[in-house]
């Protein structure tokens, strides 16, 4: 045995924590929960391994090629890739038994075989909340996604935080009324509006035979600036003649005003016409959110209303909106920026030490303190009572509770903060009511 | 697309369920969770896959066979089948960063290829704790187990249940004493007992040419009863002269008082010198537990000591002790049985709802509601108020809150519990006082 020892190590791209990280992200993610919980989302929970025909359905490309795939038996199949498959097939197959609007959340790992570099992960958390309505959704729903995602940024202790929010139908009936020739082109060039300027994004639609109007009318369109209401009054004087892009403006505005309405500040939401206008999957609203103090993660939470959840299962028609965090990535950058708030650093709140080697005495406090609703170690290893508290320190136990001759003759403990030092002698009511303050 | 719809289908062994039961299902999972954290034990969340030579670096036999084991690009990986091998994998990494004894736990998904039958799944899963000692760990944690089991299964609503407890030592040391040339099949005699009889059971061991001073022992042996107390006297008066056997009573003595002095009621724990008897993994102390009522389950939660939990990792020698519960076959069996108690039997304590189309008026009640701790759905579907009422009741919201005009003219909401049919008038106050004491 001892020359064959094999190294322990964890595959790269998978985030496996230290004890003290791991309380820090269970945090986080039962921030996540409680506020999904908060709105009256319903827990989900489907396996990690699908049929690769049901979960590829829909796939192709890149996805189809980071997918975990392999057989069991004659079986082939998948590890899941995002949440959102997973929940097209659980309506497709529940839908007589579900009540719609469906609302559910789920948190669990997805599987991305992604080339594995710094932050990238492999094997993440997303945390996601969807809305799906049978045959048809109201457009309130897709106001109520930004009130979610702005009350658990909150609750994860952000406050400078902006929700940007567009409709993916300005922008294609835009172009559909500009009848042009290669709208992908079109927006190519566009994209390069902060590179290159104004005048030579003109010259390149030029170039490419975009008439002088539609120039002007593009012009217009990427020019808009000011307030929210500023932004979709400006849409409206364009005076765009295509039922696609009045129908966008008509929901961005309406979004906007029941946001308003929800109580939202003006601050945490901004339209941004430029926004997501890549995704496919998405055919009205869409959502981005970046911490502004920490704009360099990208958007932390983005999602968008789509017109049909299960078209490869079902006729059903099953419109949606729903938006997800990338938990883990979020948790590992704002974990290396120092950025997390966390409400408590260890799971014990006290640690129970006798001065001896004789544990008796400790045990009925330990019961109290945990009938009190703290978590508590009771230390049982024989040590050094020096190595008690080293141990609690190391762990972040904020308090270590001494029990000696001195304190049973008293019916007493000698309650430790750990954190200042302090310490007094205090009856077992005293020391709960001290450490549940803390 | 029309005439090649997939059909949505979920992996037989793979459980996926309604959100009332979903609900169910993870109130359990957090009762465990919270017991577990109770008694200090720090959280662990390590990948679902690992590669394959460090995870199956000590399994072979039956355990290979139902591994999902693949290769992605170069790299063999496997989906772990247990929490056990990963937590030796992590101790083994991050030895010099853990503080011993190191108490974790870990709440997770495993993966066993198993042949699908009722009740048996592929995908489970383990709610684990175990207790890491640097080179020694003291005998009081093997009596820790007991009481977190004990605590655990008190929370989730179970009284009539036991926790049986033995040590292997004890019958290792006995055959040793013995000097039996076939200790396995003398072990598949006695467990023949209560098919056969004392009687037969002699027979048989003298057949295979047991001496007859072996086989009184063995008899006297087998036939210990009584209390716990009485058992471990009658083990002593045995008057075996073997250390392990002595030192295996000796730790039994020892966990089942220490178990009392942690206030353990004698009904819940029971000595049974017959269990777990064929499990190679572990060397000392062992446990099963038991639900009276519901003795067709089998053990619901077991566990017990060993040696050296990393050797085909480390040189270092690492003691544990641990448990674990099959959640996932507990929650099918359980929820089959209909002997689940649960404390909420939905997301949302209250629907908000309008009598008109028109929500504005809802919107500061949900508010003011969820800001009081409720959680809450505004319902935001254009519906009649009857469907309304009707959603609420499919999800067993317990409460609806009505705002019409009347309502709005009063700043109040009609209030109606959903499982007494009562309504009445209330300001937003007594409405929250009134969810908030259901």
């Amino acid at each position: 045995m001892e020359n064959s020892k094999i190294t322990p190590r964890t595959l790269p791209g998978f985030m496996e924590l230290l004890p003290n990280e791991q309380i820090l992200f269970n945090e986080m993610k039962e921030t996540i929960r409680k506020s999904y919980e908060e709105f009256g989302f319903l827990p989900l929970d489907t396996p990690i391994i699908e049929l690769s025909d049901v979960l590829l359905a829909k796939a192709g490309g890149e996805t189809e090629k980071q997918i975990y795939r392999f057989e069991k038996g004659d079986t082939d199949l998948s590890l899941r890739f995002d949440l959102t498959v997973p929940l097209a097939k659980y309506v497709a197959m529940h839908y007589g038994e579900l009540s719609f609007p469906f609302r559910r959340y789920q948190i669990g790992k997805v599987y991305r075989g992604e080339r594995p570099q710094k932050g990238r992960f492999r094997e993440f958390y997303q945390c996601d909340i969807d809305i799906i309505g049978d045959n048809e959704l109201d457009i309130l729903h897709d106001a109520e996604m930004p009130m979610v995602i702005y009350n658990t940024f909150k609750k994860l202790g952000f406050d400078d935080f902006t929700i940007r929010i567009n409709n993916r139908k300005i922008l294609n009936g835009l172009f559909e009324s500009l009848k042009l020739s290669d709208p992908a082109e079109v927006l190519r060039i566009i994209d390069k509006l902060d590179k290159i300027g104004l005048e030579q994004v003109k010259e390149c639609l030029s170039d490419i035979n975009v008439t002088s109007n539609a120039i002007n009318t593009i012009v217009d369109f990427i020019s808009i600036t000011g307030s929210n209401e500023e932004k979709i009054s400006a849409l409206k004087s364009l005076n765009i003649n295509n039922e696609m892009f009045k129908c966008g403006v008509q929901e961005l505005e309406s979004v906007i005003n029941t946001v308003k309405l929800f109580g939202m500040p003006e601050k945490n939401i901004s339209v941004d016409l430029s926004i997501a206008r890549g995704l496919d999957y998405y055919t009205g609203t869409v959502y981005e959110t970046f911490l502004n103090d920490y704009r360099e993660l990208g958007s932390v939470c983005s999602g968008g209303r789509y017109e049909n959840l299960a078209e490869y299962y079902t006729d059903k028609k099953l419109p949606g909106v729903g938006i997800s965090i990338g938990l883990t990535r979020l948790f590992y950058k704002l974990n290396e920026l120092n950025a997390i708030k966390a409400s408590r650093n260890s799971i014990a709140k006290v640690l129970v030490v006798s001065a001896s080697s004789d544990i008796s005495a400790c045990v009925p406090i330990s019961n109290a303190f945990r009938e009190a609703g703290i978590n508590t170690e009771l230390f049982l290893s024989d040590k050094k009572i020096k190595a008690k508290f080293k141990y609690a320190d190391k762990l972040n136990i904020p308090f270590v509770a001494v029990i000696g001759e001195d304190e049973i003759a008293n019916n007493s403990v000698t309650l430790k903060n750990m954190k200042t030092g302090e310490q007094e002698q205090v009856t077992i009511e005293k020391a709960i009511d001290i450490i549940n303050k803390y």
